[in-house]
Order: C-alpha cells, then sequence, then structure tokens
C-alpha cells in the first residue's frame, strides 16, 4: 500500500504561436499531415500561454484531464494519440529523494493526471490547442524522462493539433510540411530564436471572444474537400512565401516580413470563403482594422512599424 | 434658323443583370476585355432599371450629359469610345412629319444631349453602370438609326463598363471573353430568354446602400495586379464552371444552378480579398444571410427552392 501513496508531478508552460504563412489543409487527417510548409512565430510566454501540470502515481486507476478546471474525455484520437507515442518513449524515472523508481515498462500501467490552464479564451483563434497541446507533450516528456528533443517531441505534438508542433519553440519556427507517409519528418525546427529580431511587437486585437462558430478541423477538411483554389495555394503560392519570409526574417526587413505576412492571413481567409459552405472568420471590426492599417501604411508608402495585421480572434 | 429648332428624342429602358459566374478582371483595360467568361441573369425592368433619354438637335453646341438629375462630364474615355463608336455606325435618318433630315455625315456634327436615371442606389455593387452603357449604346443606336443587332452592340455597350454588354438582353446571357486584340470578338450572346425559367424569382436583400468604397474599376485593376489566385481561376476554375452552368441552366436545373452561383459569387469575394489591399464587399449582415441560406439548405438537404445567394449591395 505505502507504494501506491506516492505521487510525481511534472509543469510547464508553453506559449501560443501565430502563423504568418498560414497552415491550412491537412493531405492526412490522422496523422495531421499539412498541404503546405508553414512559418509562426512564437508568442511571449508571459502573455498568452498554457500552463499544465502532469501526475502519475499508482494511485490513479484511469486517465483523467481538466481543461480551465473542468473535465474533458481524453478518448479521443488526438489525445490517445499523443499519449500513447510518448508512452512508446518513456524511460526510466529515479528520485531517490522521494523513494521512487518507475521502471520503463511500468509507464505502460501507470495512469495520468493532467490539469491545463489557457490564460486566454479557448478556440477562438489563437491557438489554444496549439499552445495546449504542445505543452502536454513537452510535459510528459518530462515526466517519463523521454530523451527526445523538442523537434521530435514537435511530431508528438503535432499529432495532437497540428500547428502545436510550431510552440515547441520560442522565436520564428518553420513546420516543414515532410513528405513521408508514415509523417516522421513532418516536424518543426526553429528559423531563429527569440533574441534575433526582439524589437518585434505583437499587437492581439480582441475583435470578439466567442467560440468559432467552425472548428479547424472542420473547416480544414471542407476546404480541402471544396475549395478550388486550396491546392493553388499549397502547390503555387506557398512554396515561393516559405523562401521570401525566411529570408525576410533573416534581414529582419520589416517591409518585406508585414507584407507577406498580411497577403498570406487574407488568402487563408480568401480560401476560407472559397469553402462550401463558406467559413468567415473575420467580422466588419476585423475589416475596418485592416482598412485603417492598410490605409496608413499607404499614406506613408510603407509599412509602418507595427502596423501589418497577421491574425484575428475569430468572430461569430 | 428653322432648321436649328428641331430635337429628334428616343428613351429606352434597360434592366441591371446579375452574374451568376462573375467578371473579376481585365485582360485589356482600354478595350474592356475579361480575363474570363461570365454568365448573368436579366433582371426584369420593372424592378431595377435605367431610363435613359438621347436627344439629337442642331442647337445643341455640345455633347452633355445628366445622370439622376446631375449634369456629369462625357469626357471619359468610356463615354467617348462608345459615342465613337456609335456616331461611326450612324446611318441616315428621315422624318417626314417632323420634316426631319439628317445624313449620315451630319452625325460627326450634331451634338447629343443625354437624360439618365437609375431606380436603384448607384454604385452600390448592382451594375448600375451596366445599365448604363447598355441604355446609352441602345438609346443612341435607335436615334442614329444604327443597323447592328444586339450583340455587335453589346461589344460597343463592354466599352463603356464591362458588364454592359450582358444586359442588351433578356434571360441568361453569356459574355464570351473573345481572343482578337481589337476586342471584336468579346460580345454577348443570349443563352436562353427570360420565358424559359420564368419561375425564378430573384430576391435582392439591400445590405447597405452606401457607395462602395473601392470601384469595381479600381477593385479589379488591384486583382489582377496582386492576387496570386485569379489567374488559376480565369484559366482553370471559370471555364468549367461556365460549361456545368450553361449545362443547370438549360436544364432549369436549381440544385445546381444555385450551388454554382454561390460558390462562384463566394470565390469572386475569396479573389477580392486575396486582394493587396484587400478588398471587402461583404459586411456582417451579408455573412448572417449566407449562413442563414446554408444551414436552411443544409438542414433540407438540398437547395431549397430561391434559397441561394448571387450577389449583394456593398457594404461601406
Amino acid at each position: 500500500m505505502a507504494e501506491k501513496t506516492w505521487v510525481r508531478m511534472v509543469t510547464a508552460q508553453t506559449p501560443t504561436n501565430i502563423a504568418v504563412i498560414k497552415y491550412w489543409g491537412k493531405r492526412d487527417e490522422t496523422l495531421i499531415l499539412p498541404v503546405n510548409d508553414s512559418i509562426s512565430v512564437t508568442l511571449d510566454p508571459a502573455h498568452l500561454c498554457t500552463t499544465t501540470t502532469v501526475a502519475v502515481s499508482p494511485s490513479f486507476d484511469q486517465d483523467r484531464m481538466w481543461l480551465n478546471g473542468k473535465e474533458i474525455s481524453l478518448s479521443g484520437g488526438r489525445y490517445q494519440n499523443c499519449l500513447r507515442e510518448i508512452r512508446a518513449r518513456a524511460c526510466e524515472v529515479e528520485d531517490k529523494e522521494k523513494g521512487i523508481k518507475i521502471a520503463k515498462k511500468d509507464w505502460e500501467k501507470l495512469h495520468l493526471h493532467v490539469a491545463s490552464y489557457n490564460n486566454f479564451p479557448t478556440a477562438a483563434g489563437l491557438a489554444s490547442s496549439a499552445a495546449g497541446f504542445a505543452c502536454l507533450v513537452f510535459a510528459l516528456a518530462k515526466l517519463m524522462n523521454a530523451k527526445e528533443d523538442n523537434s521530435e517531441l514537435s511530431a508528438i505534438a503535432r499529432q495532437g493539433s497540428g500547428s502545436a508542433c510550431r510552440s515547441l519553440f520560442g522565436g520564428f519556427v518553420k513546420w516543414i510540411m515532410g513528405k513521408a507517409e508514415d509523417g516522421s519528418d513532418s516536424l518543426a525546427v526553429q528559423l531563429v530564436d527569440e533574441k534575433h529580431w526582439d524589437e518585434l511587437v505583437i499587437i492581439i486585437a480582441v475583435v470578439s471572444s466567442r467560440q468559432k462558430e467552425t472548428s479547424s478541423t472542420t473547416g480544414m477538411r471542407d476546404s480541402v474537400e471544396t475549395s478550388l483554389l486550396l491546392q493553388h495555394r499549397a502547390k503555387e503560392v506557398v512554396p515561393k512565401r516559405i523562401k521570401q519570409m525566411e529570408e525576410a526574417i533573416k534581414n529582419r526587413d520589416f517591409g518585406s516580413f508585414a507584407q507577406l505576412s498580411c497577403a498570406d492571413s487574407n488568402q487563408f481567409h480568401a480560401v476560407c470563403l472559397d469553402t462550401c459552405p463558406p467559413i468567415f472568420y473575420m467580422n466588419g471590426t476585423s475589416h475596418r482594422i485592416i482598412s485603417c492599417v492598410e490605409k496608413w501604411n499607404c499614406s506613408e508608402g510603407t509599412p509602418q512599424p507595427l502596423s501589418f495585421v497577421v491574425d484575428f480572434l475569430c468572430e461569430k
């Protein structure tokens, strides 16, 4: 009985990320493999982040999870995929001080409790699932003493939520779509760290904090099935933009960076509109913000410091 | 002096038209040659139409025009192109009763007065210029006894406003983009007349009657120059849709007709959004109307009678 009393816990904090070259569309729904590369900037964890505590104890009789204080089911395929993949990489853990010793094979039988909090609106267009799955996978990897590096972990987080793979790194991050059928080469790499362009400030305008009417998963599936523009975007437009964006980031070229970010964000919304039924992730306020920024930039001749629009909270 | 007292007048009425496969983008700005074919339905002249009176008199000392009671300049290239093309086709006119005789060569010296009224908002997304130029060209052709048929006149009206060429016919009308560099084969043909599908009712929801912030001319030019989706739409998507739409109209297949109309309208708005700076011709009310119609159709399984959305008045 004494053996059942211990609890081992790990807490991690992971920021959300905002894509500047967008991910929209999967080529494999189960493995979550995208139709194009994407690039994002990871936000400062002090502002928008997920905090997740994972705990293991022989006294737990099932895996359970609480999101923002409310218990949610872990039975979905995405959670199960992440748990299975991390468990497969679990290693021996020994904490002599607390008298805990978990052998590699014990992880198969031990159950987990997970408590996760977002300090920003959930499912409202701010990539809450990205921060959430990245944090879950990272915390579990620490708990289970998995030896994988962050890129390897990103390929696991990806199976929870595609864009989660990009939240395993700070700074600017590229999600390489990969080619392998098993998804093993579809993972995130850091382009530059957060110090590279530390004068860059991101302003998030909350135009609505209501939950999106169309989830990203459903929306992407509908777009892949019905939009006649999506494949052209993925194959012809994005590859060139990825190269240009990498160059702009490397050179801290704000003009190119702003122009590419705005164009790609607008094109993502255009593909949403070209979907049947059409998806509207912007509202009148979003439109007015974009118009103001465009007019300001136009009157000054070049994109003004900070004056570009990468994303929006979704409206309902 | 007595010779200078007569005035010859012709009044014509032309309805506006709403495209179900959209025209967006010119390959030649001066001749107004489009990047793709388009198909429209001409509205009942009892509802939305332009009424234009054209008059000629030896007492007029210059060409003048009044739009909705206010004098406007005729110096623009579009008016000048239409006037020049129609004058070149003017024939002898004789009205024995009134003692009027105008020789073919007299038209070069005679001046015109034009008065045009729209019974609906001007420049608000309801193709006021389409009805206007179609009516102007038609009335002038009658005044000047030009022998051209409506398709030939449509190629002249096109040089005033692209979509005007489609208002020369009732029913369903196709604007064939043509191939010739001089634009001579870019004209409208009637697919079926207004009796073919007379149970079809078009509801126009006025979500805003303010003038568009971006004119069609400016918007199209920006789209052609900056949208990376426009050429793909024009070359790959529209040609197939034109065939499908012609088939749907021929068979009065409401399901296909509604689906194609909605998809093409949404794709036109998607290209606008993919333009730099982005163009927003829909507002929150437009989005809500589309969502309502989509949900209704979805709950019933097929497009319901009249339940499709072809167009909107633009918001500002």
